[in-house]
């Protein structure tokens, strides 16, 4: 179950990326879990990857030959994370990478590694080999929902986002897919996403829009509070776009940014609001804070509350918990007096009480819709922080519980 | 449903405390709620309270009455928190203090007022006040469990410890009851501790000891990762003990600490038992740290993990979950190459990979057991620390969704 709208969007197809399935039958037999993304000679790329101090395999020799040349192949599977698997892990990574490099007359630093699945178990070598083939054979610049879901584990749709921009009179397409819906949570998650852009763009430049656009999207959403070993988001630009180069400081680059940040906004959001289990979304907006550090520290404790987000799910307009929430994200000096809280447009704090004319019923109506907004006026200064989560719900823990079994 | 043993153990009542209850209907009319606590004259108290922010009113008050005088009476309701309540929570919970001076002939700063419950509503001053002579008709050396089962709100039961020392040949006792089931988390949370001794202890030692004692024990157990706003944990020493009185650094200072460290230990461990929806009680130690902060923020990341909880309660040793919690505890320049994982007495992770002779059959006998400690050696120093947490089921969903409904 997902919150709210989930079809899968039009997509802008990105020339110089194609996109190839297959069913490798790596955790099931009866859908594709095999993925591979062709990028054109002379693209440029970027990407981000988890903070866990275990990152898997496939991160690590990602992260390795995404520094020594810009990659012409990802081969992506589901169903198996090949993590903790060691120095097996890495053999097994690189020896399917091989394959897919022998297959296509590539090197093997060309080729990018994801995996995303159960943790600990050795990846089937085997399965996964004999499933490129099939996949190359599949590749199409039309084949973006086809490999959304092929990366999908727990979630419940494909979640895709595409835009097209008008840069100086010539289109320029944005498009990305990405998956994710437990172990989600800031500084990535178990979370996959593939973007790409026929925006002609400096690597250099490229890489701190990246870097900007996920702070403030993927790195803002909360499920359950546990990071992964396997995140990754990649940025790719083929430059195929008759646009002129997007430089610094020009108004180009203002408008491709805007353009990112709202694929990455879609696409984080659609994670949440598959988050496991997740009935509700709630958008926690942090403001009049002291600061940037204070502001996300202050909606990450509200967000990830387990008591806030049960609260959510039976539709409580339990307001304590908003406030112990708050009271315990480490503002130093805090000035409770201060406060004031707000679920959508209803005040239900005012000044670190109850709002004199707040009733039960306007805090029940709010928090009987589908989304919740938290808003919190500190009274400090002028940062603010938006993070968005869902609710606690009893499938949380039935997903978590059999996930295995 | 508790976790293993619960029933309230042998106490040995302490001279000097007497404790006395009543029903004061605040939430429910068929269950004691109000309590007192008288202490003799000539005693001495200290008590830790909570870090969030926003204090109680009677958490305030209470802080504010300990640094002006000795307490003579605690006056503690259940069902009520008196939280949230801006002006209105200070001046009910005086008011109630001051009936209560009144009917004693007591000042106003001898009594401490001590609350939990729902926040945000306003204690209902005259149902308070109306119970308090029958609360002190009760008052008894023996009114220990009365009392705990007083304070009880989610508990599924009362929470007690008592233990007698021998202090060069003479009886010391040390007794105490808690209540706290939800909100559980170090640095405080949604739990009461009254502990009282007939030691004779000078005041700041007696503080020393009581900080100690509570950083190895109620700071070291999470049920849920948010913490409240009317934790509180009283230490009280009457002194009517024939033992010498106990001074820093000798013998009886360190028998007298650890017979209170065993006290602290058995009650936060009673606490988690009874966590909201726990089924399995999990032990996380974490060894070989650099230093004690690492220490804690590994065992804090695991004992707190979701996924870590759901895998407990679904019994599914899925070690992959307790790998990427070490991952995202923030251990700068972790190796992961070094760490290594037990379940009980079954090795896991081996330096950073799944251990050649583990089966899952053997995580699977200890992940089916009511009691299951998680070993991580992290192969950095010699640091150690050790918490306790409980699983998450459908149970803690059900109890935080239904709680105001």
């Amino acid at each position: 179950m997902a919150v709210g709208e989930c079809s899968f969007p039009k997509i802008h197809p990105v020339k110089g990326v194609k996109l190839g399935t297959s069913c490798a039958g790596i955790k099931q037999t009866d859908r594709d879990d095999l993925t591979i993304i062709e990028i054109d000679t002379g693209s440029v790329s970027t990407a981000v990857f988890t903070q866990n101090s275990f990152a898997a395999a496939p991160i690590k020799i990602a992260r390795k030959n995404l520094s020594k040349a810009n990659p012409r192949w990802l081969l992506i599977n589901s169903g198996n994370a090949n993590a903790g698997n060691g120095n097996q892990g890495i053999d097994d990574a690189l020896s399917c990478c091989q394959s897919l490099a022998d297959l296509v007359s590539g090197q093997l630093e060309q080729v990018l590694p994801f995996s995303t699945g159960v943790i600990g178990e050795a990846l089937p070598m085997v399965k996964m080999v004999d499933a490129l083939p099939s996949a190359l054979h599949s590749l199409s610049e039309a084949g973006w929902k086809n490999a959304a879901e092929a990366i999908m584990t727990t979630d419940t749709h494909p979640k895709g986002a595409s835009l097209r921009l008008d840069l100086d009179g010539f289109p320029v397409v944005i498009t990305g897919i990405c998956k994710g819906a437990g172990m989600i949570h800031p500084n990535m998650a178990t979370m996959l996403s593939f973007i790409a852009t026929d925006a002609s763009i400096d690597r250099k430049i490229l890489d701190k829009c990246l870097r900007l656009a996920v702070d403030q999207s993927f790195n803002c959403i909360s499920v359950d509070g546990d990071t992964s070993t396997n995140d990754a988001c990649m940025l790719i630009a083929t430059g195929f776009s008759d646009a002129p180069e997007i430089a610094h400081k020009n108004t180009l680059h203002e408008k491709f940014m805007d353009g990112l940040q709202w694929i990455c906004n879609q696409l984080a959001e659609a994670i949440v609001r598959d988050g496991e289990g997740a009935t509700k979304l709630m958008k926690v907006v942090v403001t009049q804070a002291a600061n940037d550090r204070e502001a996300r520290n202050v909606a990450s404790a509200v967000v990830q509350s387990p008591l806030v987000k049960t609260a959510l799910f039976a539709a409580d307009p339990n307001w304590g918990r908003i406030l112990a929430a708050i009271g315990r994200a480490g503002v130093d000096g805090l000035d409770v007096s201060k406060v004031s809280i707000w679920l959508d447009d209803v005040c239900i704090v005012d000044n670190g009480q109850r709002a004199a004319d707040y009733s039960e019923q306007d805090g029940q109506a709010v928090m009987a819709k589908d989304e919740v907004m938290v808003r919190i006026a500190l009274g400090r200064g002028t940062s603010e922080q938006r993070m968005l989560g869902c609710d606690l719900s009893y499938d949380y823990v039935r997903i978590n519980a059999e996930y295995r079994t």
